[in-house]
């Protein structure tokens, strides 16, 4: 596991200890993640700009690379890529000639020899965009979309982001997150950078969905949302994958609801200032009820916003760490 | 209908009464009407230069909403936003989380938080794109690229357009719409505009395809080609959905051609100058025929590229009542 | 076949014998050959750049008309338009309005008046470019991006240009183009343009699949490797397309790479510093095995580098082409 983690940390960041990819939250310190969000505070404001776009990556190819569908997530890094001035190209994998015997690993390499600069890779199997960031030439930075049940940086990023906006710290926050754990990447990005950042986390749902050993994480378990959110500063709820529903994991939506919905009644054991926040998209009176979506309470559009400005943020500092360490090949 | 008439109106004009969304030609006045005409004729020059670029909308976002599919349409409106500099979201709805149990609105104020500018929506539900517009934030401007049976706004303007180029003027002409006028929210685009441009409209075909009431709408209906084309200036074909030969309600196509298919027999009712224009794609042999599709009189093609003006037209312009009510905001 | 050479060759050049259309390497002679290879040499600079971007498609569109699918193609001329600083519209043909009715002549009418640049054609059928070509108004130019067994002219200079890179000249070189010569427009093109620049050229391949007669386009045909390898300074292999595997035409895959798949046995019959070619995406172990395709002698990523650059190429000469004529015309 440490061996990994050094691993991760050293396949993310150049010489310079800059970063060059962007694959997981874990191993990331905490000078690190201050930077993405500082970073992306900044970029927070092009968005209300009139002219929304920065020259940052002209002239730059930044290739979509989704192995999994999803309009939503491709969406913003297409809109981030944009207004950082990119050329996008949007690779449908299903229609691709991976159908027609070509081999992934020859597919990846022909994009590096059309000098695409940038992978944007969602994956349904956990460390594929590691795998292919192991294996890139030095021109091309890796971003992870979310791979399996591994991890969302990007996603665990915004929430951060959204966090300290609300609540100007991180230290000594109480953050329940609520759900599927077990199969949730966005839960165990969300983990790594909280406790790096020095909130403390407590995990709440069905025990069926706790993966067993999680306090290893640094995290509290719990099975009833009163205990969960008690005294909660930020309350995040976790996308109820519905396709686990006819498995045996997974009470009915109703008891699901019943048990772990977010309602008025259950928001109200957290602090009476505690922010709501979910990934989207949102199933109502799945796992949050319409009230606590549209609530006073509720962050969960900021989120969205803050997304385009990590997503900026990732990418341009993924590039420019690129740049820095072909520079310095370039002068040996 | 009073009530819905100044409710649009207010729509999708700001309180300077400049254009702020464009949904229905109902309800604008001729001033309006003649300055969208305008603002497209200066954009026509645009098109012929070597570099078919204006900066208007960089740095702004246009999503394309298409619930309905139409290559051709969000083809045009996609050129446009190019050419003014715009950076362009083809959202495909079918593919997107609506399908994962999004509701629609949250899906577009997700697009809202991440701050699109503009949303160009086409829907098979009349009223779509002014429900959407009536709660979207201050910063997105709706377009209407058709809804249901309702309206296709920017087709009637580039047919007005089209007309102006030929004739100079609407006072006094004669214009035959002719077809299935009961299911066009062409016809009915253009029966708004050329009511109020002064132009005198019979619409013609058979009588189960005109709606009961129509004159009420100002306009002359008529069951057959020769007292509908007599003395026309302009001859407009509507596209004949043949998905509507199936029902009761249409003869067959065969039949159709002989009683309202544009022959040069036909046409020969119409003025020696008049015009023939065709909103595209067309059915040769079923609604009009080949030669005189083809004909000196048809200005079918040149539609096309009035297509792409006046949607650079209503975009820029519906982008500057945006801004100019957010300044006026800000200032207050 | 002279009066089309002919023909072919008046087609895609304007009156100032430049380029103006890219339809077919036949007929072009050694000089304008040596013209698109010196222009593509300089856009690979470009393509090292930290912008890889040029201005001379600024304000132009491009519209990919893939009438048969190809993922890699069409990206490799949307990457080559993008860093053109073209506008460029992907119109997937099969959900496009030809499938309303409209007839392809329609369609490209309705794009030349919308006032689009160029047209990049795949099209199963051999000779649809030309014919598309041959009915174009003076502002478009058309590039053929491969058509039936016809021509791939794009894929013709890209290997002609790698050739160049690694043996710098033609005059003398011994190459070996091995697999389906019968069903190749790859073939066909690069047979062509290594007739003209003095090339020797052999093709290799079970006698079912070499067209009788192929004498005829001076070439040396070979049913063995070994004969047909012997003393190559390049070998070419095709890609081996499974579909043809049913018919009787082919023996079957495992016989196949036995008799004519690209070994390392094989590849010394040939010059000890021959280099290996591949259009991609490879079969391996079909028609090439892993290592030799991975191996020192191939050439076959440095190709795909090469493409971007052979495409800028013919896309700006094009225009260059166009707009002369288009200049002239004006004057006159």
């Amino acid at each position: 596991m440490t061996i990994l983690h050094d691993d991760v940390t050293r396949a993310q960041l150049n010489r310079f200890g800059q970063l060059r990819h962007f694959l997981t939250l874990e191993g990331l310190g905490r000078e690190m993640l201050t930077r993405i969000l500082d970073t992306a505070e900044s970029f927070i404001e092009v968005g209300s700009r009139q002219i929304k776009k920065v020259p940052l990556l002209r002239g730059k190819t930044v290739a979509n690379l989704f192995f999994e569908p999803s309009t939503r997530t491709r969406t913003t890094f297409e809109l981030a890529a944009q207004r950082l001035s990119a050329d996008v190209l949007n690779i449908n994998i299903s229609t691709s000639s991976t159908t027609k015997g070509e081999t992934l690993s020859d597919m990846l390499q022909n994009l590096e020899y059309m000098k695409v600069d940038m992978f944007v890779v969602r994956h349904a199997q956990s460390g594929a965009p590691h795998f292919i960031a192991s294996r890139v030439c030095p021109h091309v930075s890796v971003i992870n979309a979310g791979d399996g049940r591994h991890a969302h940086p990007t996603q665990g990023m915004l929430d951060m982001l959204t966090i300290r906006q609300y609540k100007q710290r991180f230290e000594g926050l109480k953050v329940a997150i609520v759900g599927d754990i077990q199969h949730s990447r966005v839960a165990r990005s969300e983990i790594h950078a909280l406790n790096t950042l020095g909130a403390e986390v407590r995990v709440v749902g069905p025990s069926t969905l706790l993966p067993p050993g999680i306090e290893a994480l640094g995290v509290t378990p719990c099975d009833n949302m009163k205990d969960g959110l008690d005294g909660a500063d930020v309350v995040i709820m976790l996308r109820l994958q519905k396709e686990r529903m006819d498995g045996a994991l997974l009470p009915s939506e109703r008891e699901f609801f019943r048990l772990y919905g977010l309602t008025r009644e259950k928001l109200a054991w957290a602090k009476p200032d505690a922010i709501v926040m979910h990934p989207g998209p949102i199933n109502r009176e799945v796992e949050i009820a319409s009230d606590v979506a549209d609530g006073s309470q509720s962050v969960i559009l900021p989120q969205v916003t803050n997304g385009i400005a990590v997503r900026m943020a990732v990418m341009s500092m993924a590039m420019s760490g690129q740049i820095a360490e072909l520079t310095a090949d370039d002068e040996v």
